[in-house]
């Protein structure tokens, strides 16, 4: 761990991460940590935020710069150590070592451009009636140390050096992280390279801490720690509902920003269906299958309006899926977890199993790919085939007419993301189910696919509940540093006085 | 009670207002509403959104300002009742028919003006490596039906037509008020003026409507209600606490914008007392007894730095209080807390009374000022003297030097202002505080009085808890329609299914 710019081995079990591709067991092991741990990393954030709060935005842009290449530098041997503990492929791997490079760079953007900083000035009007008006003048302030916990499936992007740590950092507040236990080594590298960037850059310490620990103990004691100001989390359901019910406990309550559930809906509306239905299906299954299905905008739902080019769709997703090959799964945990949900749908009554994938009995995780297909009316009555699969799995919903796809669309939970394919003659259906998605999800995609967010300043990775537990805000992009802000009003306060960005 | 423009009966028991200066009971009854007048306003509310989002800004607009200009035009009976139903001087009542008024009015200027539109445009790049960029886009869309719960101690700028509805209204929030059951007369005319607003502009009528009920039942029921997508409240700490933990144990959780308590420290420096004490006493009791302590952002607390001049703030102060007459508080329970809260103060073995206004047997619930002082040490040491007491009560805690201020503004809770006094020879001292205060609290003053809060682009009113229980946002000023809203993104959606303001 560290805690507080010092590499500390926790007291407690020892755990190994473990190679998904070949079972084997990697070294070295890791001591988790606990709640003393959580104490000392959370106090020295809470006594650091005074001093980081107060540097300018070019020193906290430049600290981040300095992240992101040091984490390039050191790319080799990140994504080396990535492939070992999550079994994705090295070009996944890469991308992802990019991506989370330039979020951190653009987060420098965003506090070199001053975008963020939400700057209001109303100056005074002593001669308004029936009341003079004070010089008002609102800027954001950092809300205060952010715990972050790190995702599985994106052991770069949603994890050590990821987006709610950069979103974080540029905010002024410092960060404690609770690694994901399923890649420990990829934590300690990317937290040296934080730890490291904080001393060059002469910031205080405690501006980073990475912990290792057990959810339910470390976990909570974290989002429970008075010194802790707000949450990013990016996991499951009962984990993100686990973590709101801690901060929600609390004498002071905090907020969390949970990325929890998502099945992604994918409506496929008839003149597309007419057009491309084949094409269709193959991009879904191209959509569906990357990253063994493990990403939080897979395509795990598709409402298929029967007609001309419906079957050629089917035909073709089934084909394809029986085309791919099985993938490893990132850990034990979530390959069983995959297993069951698989095992809840193929055991349905009103669930047809269409097409599977390729098994591999060399893999310790085999992730294979599933495509099954429900009737409306079992979907609209039955809310256990609401519930995501997290993997490589896909529901197709047989829907016999376009006047069928609003209730089912109403129905829906929040959602990260709606996809429509839409053709030729499909406009004006599209252009009644766009304002019905826009109440249920935090993107809609049309003519394309979920997976693959595109990280900038337009992007929303967000939505209604349990897609997240805050539909105010995003994990993704720019928009997120508002996560970690809050505004704050200074009245008739003088020059002399008032922060840098608010005098005249 | 209005409940989707039609007026209905409750079945409950019937409440009468009660004139707090002659203690006289008021025509007409109001019998309260219960569960199923709620689930009547929510789900017409759910279904009024529909259509109610999808109007054009202007729609908005011309709908709010029918509801300013309805509101003035009625401006007689209605100040008059408000008087009858609060006690609050005339002035202040018409004063604050014209802050509704031009709030409402603000929020209008808003929509026409676009600036809570939120959009971000990221043209597509289709040569972009190693992946082409989509066309993404963003804006702002409203949350779903709001639940607004009056506060009574502004009948019109926290209530009906307060804040929180035209915040919600301007974001195509359909809004359910639950009334406060001190001023159900006031409710109706202004419930009245709305509900006539939505007709005359075409609007569903589950735009609006207007519940009477007890708290603990109607109200839970209206923020626990599916259909319901935020709740707006401003009232005491355990009102505002009890809708949080409501909203947070529904399947789906919903923000809860609770303002709740503050005692709004004012930090006397000792350039500032040395210069003009007395006048700065003199200052603190006008803002201290306006509407008999009853606000928000009543300075209830005071932290005077001993030395030149703070003998004389204190006995200026206290002879301030001693002139100050008896008005009458808001209602029966208002002026219960407060004797209680006075009563706490006077008995503290750490607290001295130095000064009492004038008392008035003739008023059915008098409100009497007080001062009181302590000392830094029972201050820091006991949590009971943080409490706030809703009226015109301050707390003077005598400071012995400028380096304990400090410790005791760092343990402060969170406030929705501090104000700071300084002179010659402070401004070091001042800046050294402003970060301090930054950590605590939503708006800071320098050399003025917290109350009398401006309404415009730039205010901020909240706080960390428990001022409030969302320090993201305002309940006062144009960025509490942010409250409101939230993201969406649109991915690669051609023109003709893009809303009106994200086409190039």
């Amino acid at each position: 761990m560290f805690l507080a710019g010092e590499r500390v081995r926790g007291r407690g079990r020892t755990v190994h991460a473990l190679d998904p591709r070949t079972g084997k067991t990697l070294e070295p092991g890791y001591a988790l940590g606990g709640a003393e741990d959580v104490d000392r990393a959370a106090t020295a954030a809470a006594a650091a935020f005074r001093t980081f709060r107060r540097t300018t935005p070019e020193a906290r842009a430049a600290f981040l710069d300095t992240i992101a290449a040091t984490l390039q530098d050191r790319g080799e041997a990140v994504v080396a150590r990535v492939q070992q503990e999550t079994g994705i492929p090295e070009v996944r791997v890469r991308g992802e070592l990019t991506r989370t490079a330039n979020q951190l760079r653009l987060f420098a953007g965003v506090l070199r451009d001053g975008s963020a900083t939400g700057v209001r000035i109303e100056p005074a009007l002593p001669q308004r009636k029936p009341l003079p008006r004070p010089d008002l003048r609102q800027r954001r302030v950092p809300i205060g140390p952010v715990a972050v916990f790190g995702a599985s499936n994106f052991p770069l992007a949603f994890s050590v050096a990821g987006g709610d740590t950069a979103a974080a950092l540029a905010a002024g507040c410092p960060v404690v992280v609770k690694a994901h236990t399923s890649h420990p080594g990829t934590s300690e590298l990317v937290g040296a390279v934080i730890a490291e960037a904080a001393t060059e850059h002469g910031l205080p310490a405690g501006v980073f801490s990475l912990v290792f620990g057990d959810g339910r103990e470390v976990g909570a004691a974290l989002a429970a720690h008075p010194a802790i100001a707000a949450v990013g989390f990016t996991g499951s359901r009962s984990g993100g509902t686990a973590l709101v019910a801690v901060a929600q406990a609390r004498p002071v309550p905090i907020p969390v920003y949970a990325e929890m559930s998502s099945t992604n809906p994918v409506v496929l509306l008839p003149g597309a269906l007419r057009e491309r239905g084949a094409v269709i299906g193959e991009g879904l299954v191209a959509s569906l299958t990357t990253s063994a299905g493990q990403l939080c905008t897979n395509p795990g739902l598709v409402l298929l309006v029967e007609g001309e080019g419906s079957g050629e769709f089917l035909e073709s997703a089934a084909a394809a899926v029986r085309a791919t090959p099985a993938a490893p799964m990132l850990s034990q945990a979530v390959g069983r977890a995959y297993r069951e949900g698989v095992e809840a749908l193929r055991t349905h009554p009103a669930v047809i199993e269409v097409a599977t994938g390729q098994e591999d009995t060399s893999l310790a995780v085999p992730g294979t790919a599933h495509l099954f297909t429900t009737t409306a009316e079992a979907y609209a009555t039955d809310e256990a085939l609401h519930a995501e699969v997290f993997g490589a799995t896909s529901l197709v919903v047989r829907v016999p007419a376009v006047a069928d796809l609003h209730p089912l669309l109403e129905a829906l939970e929040g959602q990260l993301t709606a996809t429509v394919h839409v053709g030729e003659g499909d406009t004006a259906t599209a252009a009644a189910l766009v304002p019905v998605l826009e109440e249920t999800v935090g993107r809609i995609v049309v003519n394309g696919w979920p997976t693959g967010v595109d990280v900038g300043a337009a992007i929303v990775h967000g939505g209604p509940f349990p897609a997240t537990s805050d539909a105010r805000s995003t994990s993704v992009g720019t928009l997120a540093i508002e996560r970690f802000l809050r505004p704050v009003a200074y009245q008739d306060v003088p020059a002399g006085l008032l922060p840098a960005e608010l005098r005249d």
